[in-house]
C-alpha cells in the first residue's frame, strides 16, 4: 500500500481545461446561467477531477465508516457508555444503523473499519479489521496517540480508499463511529483554525450544560500543551484513530482522483488535518452537509467548502454525506443530459 | 372530476395517533433523539399523512410541470422572449430540460401540462393539453384572469393530481414553466402575506437593476387596485394559469392524502393561495427547497414550512423539489428500517 508521502505526491491539481469546459457548458444548457447554484459548481469540480467534460455520473458510491474509541471518555464528556461504539459497529455491520438505511436509499455500499475500537469485535462480512489500539489515551493527560500509531491509522484510511476504488467505487463517502469523538473533533478544529475551544465545541449527541462545560474544559487543557505547527503532531495529540483514518481516506481519494463526500464535524475536522498535509487535496472533496456542531461550520469555512445540505443533523456515521450523494450525481448528470439552447431550439435572452 | 369545493371538503387533518407513534419511534431508533433533524419531522408528517407508522416509503414520485404565459411580459419584466415558454415545453416533453435529468436521477416521471401557453403546442407523449387561455392578460392593466378561468385552471390541477395518483404516484412534485412567472409569484406573495412588493420581488432568471425596477413597479401597480380579502380574487387578478393549476394540484394531493413536494417561488406562491382556501392542506406539503427569489423565503415562513434544501437554485421547473425527493424517501425509510436500541442490543445513554 502507498505510504502517506507517496499518496501526497500523487495528488495533482484539478484539470483546468475540463473545469473551464464545464463552466462554458453551463452557459449553453437550457437554463439561465447560474440558476442551478451549487450544482453548477459541483459539476465543474467533478469535471476537473475526472479531467473531462462532461464528467461521468458517479454510479457506485461507497461509504466507509471508521470506528474508534476515545480515552477522553473518562472525563465525562458524554452520557453514552463507551461500549456503545462496539454495539453500534455491530449494528452497522448488520445493516440496522441510520447510515445503512440511507445507503440503501442512494445505492451505496457500507464498509465498516475498526481502527481503534476498545473491545474485540465479532466477524462480519462488511467489517474490515485494522485495529491500531484499543482506543486512544485520554487527551487531557497526554498524547491521544503516538505519532507512529496516528500514521498507521492514517495509512489504513489510504488503504481503504484504494480497496474501495479498486473494487469499483467512483464516489467515496466518509463515515464515523466513536463515542466521544466530537470532543476530539472540536480539539482538532480549535487547534487547526486557531479558534477558541468554546467557539467550536458543541453538544454532540445532545449533552447538557455541565457536560458541555467538562467537554470544553477538557479540550482547553489539551490545547494548552499543544505544538500546533505540525499537523501530524496535532492529529496524534488530540485526534482519534477514526480521524487519522479519515484524513488518509480523504488523501487516498484525492490521489486516485475520486471525489470524496464529507460528512459532519468528525469528517471536516479530519479534513483540516488532511488539507494541512496536502492543500491540493481539498479540490477533490465535496461538503455533504453542515452539522449543527459549531466546529463543522468553522472547519468548512476554513477549508473554503460550501455544504450541500443543512438539515439540522448531528448523528455522524456518514448520514449527511450519504444524503448528499444524489446531489453530487445530479450535478454530473446535468452536464451530461441537459439539452443546449442550440440543440433544443430554445431562444436565448 | 371533483370540484374545488368537493376537494377542499375531502381534506382531513393528519392522523394524530400515527404522528405520535412516529415521534415515539424516533426515540427508540439507534440514534440520539433529534439527531436526524428535519428528517425526523418529515418522517412524522409522512406517518400522519399515511395514517400509519412506519409510513410507506414513496416509490413512485411524479413531477407535474404546469406551463403558462403571462401578459405582464409586455411590461419588460424579463429579457427572455415569451416564445421561450413554448420552446421549453417542447424541451421538457422531449426529456432535455434540467428537471428531466433530475427526474431520471430520482426515478420520477415528468408530466407537462399546458394550462395557458400563448401558442399551440405539438403533441408529445407526456404533454397533457388543458389550455384555458393563450396566456394571462397584463396584470398591470386589469385582472390577469377571469375568476371563471382561474377556477378552471385550478380544477385542472386537481384533475392532474387525481390522474397521477390514479396511475400509481405516491409522491407528487410541483413544477412550472412560464416566462415572467416570477412577477406573478411576487405579486401573489405580496398580496397574501402583506409584505411590500420590493421585499418579495427578485431577479428571477437574473435580471438587471432597470428590469427589476420595472418588475417591482408593475407589481405595485397591480396591488393598488387589489381586494385582498378573497384568495380566488387575488389569484385571478395577479396570478398565472400555472399558479392556479398548482394551487389545485396541492389541494388535490392533500385530498387524496398524498404528500406533495413544493419547488421554488412559483410553487410556494401558489401554496399561499391553496392554504388560504384550505388551511388544513399545508400539513400535506413538504418544502423541497428555498430558492434565492426573496418571495420564496417569505412565503415559506408564512406557511410555517422548513425547506429541505438551500442550494442557491433559481430555475424552477420543479428542479429543487426533484432534488428533495430522496430526502423525503429517506425520512420514511428511517422509520421503516433502522433498528431500535432493544432490537440491536445497543445501550442507551
Amino acid at each position: 500500500m502507498p505510504t502517506l508521502q507517496q499518496t501526497i505526491s500523487r495528488v495533482e491539481p484539478l484539470r483546468r481545461s475540463a473545469v473551464d469546459e464545464a463552466k462554458a457548458r453551463q452557459a449553453q444548457l437550457t437554463k439561465p446561467l447560474g440558476s442551478m447554484g451549487l450544482l453548477e459548481e459541483i459539476g465543474s469540480q467533478l469535471a476537473g477531477i475526472a479531467g473531462i467534460c462532461p464528467p461521468p455520473v458517479p454510479q457506485r458510491p461507497a461509504i466507509a465508516v471508521f470506528a474508534g474509541d476515545h480515552g477522553v471518555h473518562a472525563q465525562g464528556v458524554t452520557p453514552w457508555p463507551q461500549e456503545v461504539t462496539a454495539q453500534m459497529v455491530a449494528n452497522l455491520a448488520s445493516g440496522g444503523a441510520v447510515v445503512n438505511a440511507l445507503a440503501r436509499q442512494v445505492g451505496a455500499t457500507v464498509t465498516v473499519v475498526d481502527v481503534g475500537v476498545a473491545t474485540e469485535l465479532p466477524d462480519a462480512p462488511n467489517l474490515v479489521r485494522r485495529k491500531v489500539r484499543r482506543g486512544t489515551a485520554d487527551l487531557t493527560a497526554g498524547p491521544a496517540m503516538t505519532r507512529h500509531d496516528a500514521l498507521t491509522a492514517l495509512e489504513v484510511g489510504i488503504e481503504v480508499a484504494a480497496l474501495l476504488v479498486g473494487s469499483g467505487a467512483d464516489l467515496l463517502v466518509t463515515g464515523d463511529m466513536g463515542i466521544a469523538n466530537t470532543t476530539a473533533s472540536a480539539a482538532l478544529v480549535a487547534a487547526l483554525t486557531g479558534r477558541e475551544p468554546a467557539d467550536v465545541t458543541g453538544r454532540g449527541t445532545g449533552i447538557d450544560d455541565p457536560t458541555l462545560a467538562r467537554k470544553t474544559a477538557a479540550i482547553e487543557r489539551a490545547l494548552e500543551r499543544l505544538d500546533r505547527s505540525d499537523p501530524m503532531t496535532v492529529l496524534a495529540e488530540v485526534g482519534g484513530f477514526e480521524h487519522a483514518a479519515l484524513a488518509g481516506f480523504l488523501l487516498g481519494g484525492a490521489a486516485r482522483r475520486v471525489p470524496v463526500v464529507l460528512d459532519g464535524v468528525i469528517a471536516v475536522s479530519a479534513a483540516l488535518v488532511a488539507s494541512a498535509l496536502c492543500p491540493a487535496a481539498v479540490d477533490f472533496w465535496v461538503a455533504g452537509h453542515v452539522s449543527v456542531e459549531p466546529g463543522a461550520r468553522v472547519a468548512l469555512d476554513h477549508l473554503g467548502l460550501t455544504p450541500a445540505l443543512d438539515l439540522g443533523l448531528r448523528l455522524g456515521e456518514g448520514s449527511g454525506a450519504a444524503l448528499a450523494v444524489p446531489i453530487v450525481q445530479s450535478a454530473a448528470r446535468l452536464l451530461n443530459e441537459v439539452a443546449t439552447f442550440d440543440s433544443a431550439g430554445v431562444t436565448g435572452k
